[in-house]
């Protein structure tokens, strides 16, 4: 009897030193296999668990108070941990930053994530020779592939900081070389303003026909447009008459992909893309291969090409943009793109002040739906008579545009950013929305149908929310749909 | 008996369930640290036991070819594993690539890794508004107060895509707005062709101190300077001169430092710092607060920053430079580059054919020590009446350095690197001696004193290692120490 007993312990005994040295092999494995990575990996989700409300966040390079990096609130937010909702704050609808995506980016954290060794590409070149990584060129051609947004068979590609460093590449590489008469650089208004324009493309329409003319041309078109949105061609034509496409914002995103471009030079900026505008990521496509020579050499004496850590991390960026079937992002970003587009539009809707542009559906082969633009920005005009400095009736509500006039349009237009952060899209809309509601009150018969009793909850809301110190999402939502069904 | 035995069992297996219990924390606490973060640190840590011989390294961001990175082989190597040693390849001595610091990277593998979250500084700008991280400038203030090299308190820092970009945005910035007279920019001779120089500063003299002149000057002053090592001064006296020191080569691995400078604009990059060349980091010190906000103009207009990724890195580098005493990386820098300066003018000492400038030795604040110096690049010069044409005398030899004609200074100069890897100083320095040998060899009643056994060994040795198809270190050092010594 005890020796059945002793032989059970003994069972259990030895199942249990089993387990133990398998516990031990698993945790030595995986101590093994987080060697020096380690401290970084910690450091890193250390700083990620850093709890900011959900209106700010914390960085690895942020300003260290007590040891650890505090949280950077989103505009208009303050406070230790970001909750604390500043009411009078402007609305800052002027910038075009693409933090829209930065929830897609949380959600694959894992896939997303990279480590760099200290002794990560310490050369000035890469291996052969140039400042370029192959594997990053060869995904970027799949990207362009999988949305069918430009054709890449048998073209140049060249990387840039962001998409002004290429534009200015370009217009010098794509200049006759000795040639005594310089270029005019135009672009039909408007036009977003990275480049000294001479003017809008139709003065010089008849000029660049002309083949007795010494002049030569430059046009810059972008499409969609920034500021409007508009999917555009090229204006001028002629011997004398080369363009620069601008394709920053020709993703699913924003608009509907109706064919593959096939420009002479065409410039992307992983910025509209992936929202990684702090990234300085840009490159262009290009058909000439001395064009193409004449660009690099501008890259390599201006900086040199683009840091070696960058352009690590757009490639794990865009592994994740096509993994899988590569639409993930684009479903992510023209679902968010939407839902703020159809909120904003029924609230101007209901306005005889404001209006924006008309998003004209097209045909998406990345799609293969009819499908309407959800622009970056909204182009509001003041239609009132009298409200001809747009940006300064939305500055007195709180919201700072952009002026029409910096696009070369009028100044009864605005440019308002659809692209930053949520709580940045919520604060715009509820001020949009108390501009379209003051313009009711001054006019009650004129008032659309809000049921009473909502328009009590609704005004009492509203004081909450204008009052409080704090601005959530029941803050906005109850009194956008109540207000606008 | 059976009692005392089963309990003896029942106390070794609850110790054993107690063992288990604890591994099984541990092991879910890792897991739990290790969230996001694994499969990142994973594919960097497996990237980086790839095997290479020690001639090569793989890389994150390689080429792949069966599913994994291939090894990029240093120069002259080839082969899968970069085992094979190409006998007859030309050693690249021409680029200032700072490789030799990669080991110390290697060495402190794990507190210089980043992780990098996807969701990591999106934004256009930091929080503040600006471009440029605050707590890396304050690091940067550090490293040069630890060092002594530059004076930072009160003075304003910017930073820019490498040393190339800042240059540019310094020469825009200090010239006087509007002036109808372009500046010359100057430099004395022998000095590094990044700027359209209008020749050297003796010719310019007596301009600079003509007060009656319109004439506006800025002089480069490299110091150390670029090729020759030699710690400079501005030549340039008069109201109408500015400065601009590129002191790009002013850390304790190349010179002495004899005093803080003390400049109107000083600029630095980290790739002669830590051998980070691909990050394209530099950065400017300057006095004037209306020089910098035109520089801050010149580089948002131009590349809108630096790239985020990049001031992360940079970040985490300069933490592991300044940790401890903030001496480590100096000590192991300095080391390496003075036992290659000690090897290659024993060899060229010997010699009556080729000379390399004179090392003065100086005080060194940072050392205590009265030091010599141990520049980045050798000035060797071709001293036979024929050699006119030095940079092609070492062609034939198999190594390929820079024309001294490129540097504003004879052909019978050639600049050779120092601070590449140590497989491609250990070539450079075989084919220095095998020159030297040379020299000897035509003229057998100057040979020196090497004993009869020795020589015949060095030559079996000389043989064995130009014939065969590896590298290693027994093939150059006992050649060197037999031949030398």
């Amino acid at each position: 009897m005890a020796t059945v007993q002793s032989f059970k312990y003994a069972l259990i005994l030895i199942s249990s030193l089993i387990l133990n040295l398998f516990s031990a092999n698993v945790f030595l494995r995986i101590r093994w296999e987080q060697s020096w990575t380690k401290m970084a990996a910690t450091e890193a989700e250390t700083v990620a668990s850093i709890s900011c409300s959900g209106h700010g966040r914390a960085f690895l390079d942020g300003l260290v108070v007590n040891g650890k990096p505090i949280c950077e609130c989103n505009a208009c937010f303050a406070g230790p941990d970001c909750s604390d909702f500043l009411s009078d704050c402007a609305v800052d609808a002027d910038s075009g930053d693409p933090t829209f995506l930065e929830p897609f980016w949380e959600q694959h954290a894992a896939s997303s994530a990279i480590v760099m060794a200290g002794w990560h590409r310490m050369s000035y070149e890469f291996n052969d020779g140039s400042l370029i990584s192959e594997e990053l060129k060869t995904h970027i051609r799949r990207v362009h592939d999988i949305v069918g947004n430009a054709v890449t068979d048998g073209r140049f590609i060249i990387f840039g900081a962001g998409a002004t460093q290429l534009l200015n590449a370009a217009v010098r590489a794509i200049s006759p070389e000795g040639s005594s008469s310089p270029e005019k650089v135009v672009a039909s208004t408007p036009y977003y303003p990275d480049y000294k324009f001479s003017g809008d493309t139709s003065l010089w329409k008849s000029s660049a026909i002309d083949s007795s003319s010494s002049q030569n041309f430059i046009e810059f078109v972008t499409s969609p447009n920034n500021p409007d949105g508009q999917l555009k061609k090229a204006v001028l034509r002629g011997p004398s008459v080369k363009t620069i496409h601008d394709l920053a914002y020709y993703w699913p995103h924003f608009t509907a992909i109706p064919a593959p471009a096939d420009e002479d030079l065409t410039i992307f900026t992983l910025s509209k893309l992936t929202g990684h505008a702090g990234s300085r990521f840009g490159w262009a496509i290009i058909k000439d291969e001395a064009v193409y020579q004449r660009m690099l050499t501008y890259m390599s004496l201006s900086t040199y090409g683009v840091s070696r850590e960058t352009q690590l991390r757009v490639l794990k960026l865009l592994k994740v943009v096509i993994q899988g079937k590569g639409r993930e992002m684009y479903e992510f970003g023209y679902k968010t793109m939407k839902t703020r587009w159809d909120q904003l539009s029924k609230s101007v809707s209901l306005s005889k002040r404001f209006s924006v542009q008309d998003l004209e559906p097209h045909y998406c082969s990345f799609s293969g739906k009819v499908k309407k633009s959800s622009p970056a920005f909204a182009w509001l005009k003041c239609e009132r008579q009298e409200d001809k400095h747009c940006y300064e009736v939305l500055k007195a509500a709180h919201i700072t545009g952009r002026d029409g006039s910096l696009f070369g349009a009028e100044s009864r237009y605005v440019r308002l950013s659809m692209v930053r952060s949520q709580d940045n899209f919520d604060l715009l809309l509820q001020r949009i929305e108390k501009l379209v509601t003051e313009e009711y009150a001054s006019k009650s018969s004129m008032a659309p149908s809000v049921p009473r009793e909502n328009k009590r909850n609704q005004s009492m809301l509203l004081d909450a929310c204008y009052r409080g110190h704090t601005l959530d999402r029941h803050c906005i939502e109850p009194f956008a749909s109540n207000l606008l069904d």
